[in-house]
């Protein structure tokens, strides 16, 4: 099957109470498609500038990344500069270039249309909308937003979100979104917009799959050292989508299997700066840590009583 | 089996964003005995003024908790006063009054002396030791703490560290007690001060169990009311500690179901103020949500490939 993601192509900088990094490749639809392309086949729509280095290009496109829906413009790549402190959990940005990315507006090449699994990362719900219209219906849409959109384009997201299946958002989003502080009913609320699953990320706490009736718990990988949070959650993003779209779709068990593999890469991709250590990562790494955290969760039943 | 605490018995005053109540039952050993009596047989230690009324001695009683280790004496009863905010994890103290509790000097009765498992709830470390002191040394000694102790008595914490066998802290104990930011740092840090066992409580998100070579995740129950979350860290305790002196003591596999049963009893205390919830719950009810834990946790193992 095939999976198509929508999102930014970026450089990032980056410090961490660990070191720094300049301008180094980062961007959701990266992140997401690094990890997902792990499982299945991505494909990739994106816009970079100028200055977007051949290299990544070709590191995308090792990676069995389709890269033909990645627009080229004059101008410079999206930057985002940002801190982390020592909890890793909290992004400090402390600078924003939108560049080429500001007048984006993501246009599919013929062979993207027909997904079967269709990811719309974090970007303007206008353009998530437009991007929708381009496509026939695929099995399943998932859509990840932030508080920025949250409040500043509420009434376009609300029109996106009616067709979406799965949102993911991080508690304090979940929160902003749906205006319920617990966030079981922040999950409740949220479904009545129209995503039948909601995946509350919750960074070293793991993650919360709730839909009608029904919960699951996904842990995080008990790391000792975090180094970089950048991207955790595009790579949990993508290796959810990517164990949906390798294993037939969305069912109570692969729903399940695929927020662990999530997980799973999630703790790669924090081991270093960038894509530094995902990118040796392979199946065989991603299966013993899912078998560790088998390990990590799994309990019987209770001693039955005379 | 007998299960031993030693602890606080007081009255709580307790306001939260739902509500408030004065002067109900609460206090370590309290909320501890409750839960584990439960499970097994609980002797209490512990001191009132003359202001504690006989109807809480009587409720104590009635829950098959051995009450001869409650000492009467003249004057006022520990009395705390606190409120939480929307973000329900954390209590801000109002008032303590510590009246007879401030010369609490645990005496055991000769039939307290050979506990099998042994809970010194969060008191002066000095007190702590002091407990050890009058047992025959039982199967498990487990410890809770607080920040208070850890910068002020720091030196007797450590020195009782060294007879204790399962340490309960919650992150930022774990963190002002090791000096590591990282929890999994953090509990290797503490198991070489004397616990072989940390089980770090993290609210909402659960609990973490950390070993030598080894680590659980206890989640916490999804509950779309928590009203009051006083007492929920003495009502995990005594569910652990009441699961492993019914179920014969720690092993791999009752570690980890000790951990559910606490995780399951705290989500009953703080449906409500005080023991207004929990005083109701049967076994029946708690492995009810034990079994719906298992379906939120529970996950299979990758799909087999070509």
């Amino acid at each position: 099957m095939t999976l198509l993601v929508v999102g930014s192509v970026a450089f990032d900088s980056v410090q961490t109470p660990f070191g720094k990094k300049e301008k180094v490749l980062g961007g959701s639809a990266n992140f997401f498609s690094m990890a997902a392309s792990l499982l299945t086949n991505v494909q990739l729509v994106g816009v970079v500038g100028e200055d977007f280095p051949r290299e990544h290009v070709e590191f995308l496109k090792g990676r069995n990344i389709d890269v033909s829906g990645l627009e080229h413009v004059p101008g410079k790549t999206f930057h985002w500069s940002g801190k982390y402190d020592f909890n890793l959990n909290e992004a400090h940005t402390l600078d924003t270039q939108l560049n080429v990315f500001a007048t984006f507006s993501p246009k599919l090449p013929e062979a993207f249309k027909k997904p079967d699994h269709l990811f719309l990362a974090n970007i303007d719900p206008v353009l998530q909308l437009n991007v929708l219209e381009q496509v026939q219906r695929p099995k399943l849409v998932a859509l990840d937003t932030m508080n920025y959109w949250i409040s500043g384009k509420r009434e376009a997201l609300l029109k996106v979100l009616k067709h979406v299946d799965l949102l993911f958002v991080n508690d304090a989003e979940a929160r902003q979104l749906s205006g319920e502080h617990n966030v079981v009913k922040a999950g409740s609320a949220i479904r009545k917009m129209g995503p039948k699953t909601v995946i509350i990320k919750r960074g070293e706490y793991g993650a919360l799959m709730l839909e009608q009736g029904h919960a699951f718990y996904s842990p995080a990988y008990p790391l000792e050292d975090v180094f970089d949070p950048t991207g955790a959650g595009d790579t949990f993003a993508g290796g959810v989508m990517g164990s949906l779209d390798r294993w037939g779709g969305l069912t109570p068990e692969t729903a399940r299997q695929s927020m662990v593999v999530g997980a799973v890469l999630a703790s790669y991709v924090v081991e270093d700066f960038s894509f530094d250590r995902i990118r040796s990562v392979t199946l065989q790494d991603v299966q013993k840590r899912y078998a560790d955290l088998r390990g990590f969760t799994d309990f019987k039943d209770l001693p039955t009583e005379d």
